[in-house]
């Protein structure tokens, strides 16, 4: 039996769209280093009665590890240590050390906002200290204390990991909640599955499941492992798990897919894009800028994503206006003029802008039309001209139509810039 | 009583957390536009016992209409159709004149991926025409029918919306959806609530607690309207949900704020910042421009996410080496050797070589210590500087000290940028 677990994300904010959870996948990923197979994650508001109701049908399911995110903050709408206090049926109890360690942690940080009712923060901290009976208290990182709540003695079910919702607050007390006694205990018969990931990019999503079929039919024991695929950012991700003995099954359809689609499979070891790009700028010793239209300087933002990326990434220039693609890309006003701001004659002038302005050793352009407005039947919202230039060479230079609204298109024009850098630098 | 309703996102890509989920937030919009009550989101994988446990669970808690996104795609792993029938009873059945349409969709796609299988589109196309019987089928924006499907007349239980999971079909599906007989029937006891948000940045959440405390003391019947606070990139987000009759309870509540929190309240209209700023740029007719550094682009990208931002957004520089900034921003070297790159100087001389080098009225400069290396104990990581100049006026400089990882100093460094643009320009 393998063990399963649940997330029940709080919070009326997640609930309704105001704010993106980045709590659950996070604690996906965890789990599943820990061999844990995550069956649900909910997302309720923050009212009691819903919250109790995910908790208990995932009981029911018969799930071992429930962690919760959420709702432990100082206001009266953070119901999360009570709720499942109830639910473990233990009752609540000031904890007046812990309430004390608090106070101390939230009095430097009251220094930045004079004129604070001390009386609230007194009475911000309780609420915050008192927990349910019997629980392991995870010391706070941020203002509130997380728990690892087991069941009542009375019945099996859940241990619940109960934790705040700042990301920077519950990622280090899921590591210290992974050491406690408590939660080692309820995964004692976790399997530690193998993930493997490989990613393609230019192949409609269909094809990968004809190729499953086709590895079927060569003999593959597909039943052996999971293989789940996507569509993400416009590439598709082939990801696999499964047992440790199934490792020469997976390298069996690992084969039937490089055979396949040799042409279009970029990664087989799982890494990205971004980070064969990074590498292979490394390897060269290379730098690289880019010169932005429709993007307004999503590439960059991209490129220096990565830590390190000042030893590669020497700078951008947005150049929204015509008149800063002349001013400081350097490209002709007559060339504007003759083709079009969105043209693939713009595109290589904007790469060849950016790599000598910026001193670069690979220059990238791009120009397009994001939309909603701009397109014509001859150029149309989605067209994206894009060019690299390495060296002194000929620019490499492709226009693509792409789908889908402003965001979009700006998106995936990163995506498609990023793949072309990645072949100009891997045939260079 | 109110009308209630869930969502059920599929996919183990989902679950896991290689795609975040854009649906579930989209849809809470739409359903509280329509007066629904939204009580649960459930991410489950492409297990089928999984997803029935969910519609189950949503069942039970007396759900009146059930949102399922994803699982519609033409392979193996894709079953919601097929759950979703069984769970209402439905006999599945393939629909002839719904394979000729699909078909005709997909041919033309094909033509972009040469030496495909007919057979293998041949089975996919039968596979998404294969619907419950007696579903409203709504027709394919991309190549997969979303559906309708009522209970089985042997009992009551939710009315299921079936859409697809990629975005840009899903949105226009569900408008359709919405119009169909059998969702509106479903929804016709909804109430229509008013909604309105207000933000405040530079304060934290507790004092809204306090504030709302204090409203209830002063005889606000804050149990008539259902307020929520969160923290969001680094602003405070206060909404409230209300029956019309209770209009003057918010206004009364909405008084309370503006008494208490003048200095921070930024928008009482529920407009953002982005928005703001550029209201305020368009009113005056100024262009803006900006050169980063540890931003590397962020905030270019930011100012031109809005349509029509060509209208006021001349371009930037994106200077992460130090002669960019001398070359492409006018800094001076001997600045930068003097009092180092991260310095208000630094960020002056940005925002001024921005506003110079691209023509603008109003140019912002961006300098700070993103992490994770980098840090020293003068300037540790977080450490960021900003620059707003307008005009021949003296900059407005601020230095921040952001806490989180790379990531979040990156995103948070704009929204403070944002304001002090938004203050400077509110100011002018």
């Amino acid at each position: 039996m393998s063990t399963r677990a649940g997330i029940v994300v709080t919070g009326t904010e997640v609930l309704t769209g105001r704010v993106s959870d980045r709590n659950g996948p996070w604690l996906a990923e965890r789990l599943r280093e820990l061999g844990v197979d995550l069956a649900y994650t909910a997302i309720v508001g923050d009212r009691p009665e819903d919250m109790r109701a995910a908790l208990a049908f995932m009981a029911e399911q018969g799930l071992d590890v429930v962690v919760t995110s959420g709702g432990l903050g100082p206001t009266a709408d953070d119901l999360t240590a009570e709720v499942v206090g109830g639910f473990q049926e233990r009752p609540m109890e000031l904890d007046e050390a812990l309430s004390g360690r608090i106070a101390a942690i939230v009095a430097p940080l009251m220094k930045r906002w004079p004129n604070i009712d001390p009386e609230a923060i007194a009475r911000a901290n309780r609420k915050q200290a008192t927990v349910p009976r019997g629980a392991t208290v995870l010391e706070p990182v941020g203002t509130a204390p997380g728990l690892v709540v087991g069941p009542p003695q009375s019945r099996r079910g859940p241990t619940i990991v109960v934790l705040p919702g700042p990301p920077r607050e519950l990622q280090p007390m899921w590591q210290t909640a992974a050491q406690t006694d408590a939660l080692r205990a309820a995964l004692r018969d976790a399997t530690v599955y193998e993930q493997r990931t490989m990613r393609l990019f230019g192949i409609p999503e269909s094809e990968i499941a004809e190729t499953l079929r086709v590895a079927e039919r060569e003999g593959v024991e597909l039943g052996r492992i999971e293989v789940t695929t996507c569509l993400k950012r416009g590439e598709v991700e082939i990801v696999a798990r499964y047992e440790p003995d199934a490792a020469e099954v997976y390298a069996a359809f690992a084969a039937v897919v490089e055979s396949r689609h040799a042409d279009t499979l970029f990664s087989e070891d799982g890494s990205t894009v971004d980070q064969q790009v990074a590498a292979l700028l490394r390897e060269r010793s290379w730098t690289i800028a880019t010169a932005e239209s429709c993007t307004g300087g999503l590439l960059a933002a991209r490129l220096t994503e990565l830590p390190g990326s000042s030893d590669y990434v020497r700078g951008a220039i947005v150049a929204y206006a015509n008149e800063v693609k002349v001013a400081l890309a350097d490209v002709s006003l007559e060339l504007i003029e003759t083709h079009g701001a969105v043209s693939s004659q713009v595109a290589e002038a904007l790469a060849r802008g950016a790599r000598a302005r910026a001193g670069a050793d690979v220059g990238v352009g791009i120009t397009g039309v994001a939309g909603p407005g701009g397109g014509s039947e001859e150029k149309p919202v989605g067209l994206v001209w894009i060019s690299v230039v390495l060296e002194e060479q000929e620019p490499i230079t492709r226009s693509v139509n792409l789908p889908g609204g402003r965001a979009d298109v700006r998106d995936r024009s990163t995506t498609v810039a990023m793949h072309l850098v990645r072949r100009a630098l891997a045939d260079a």
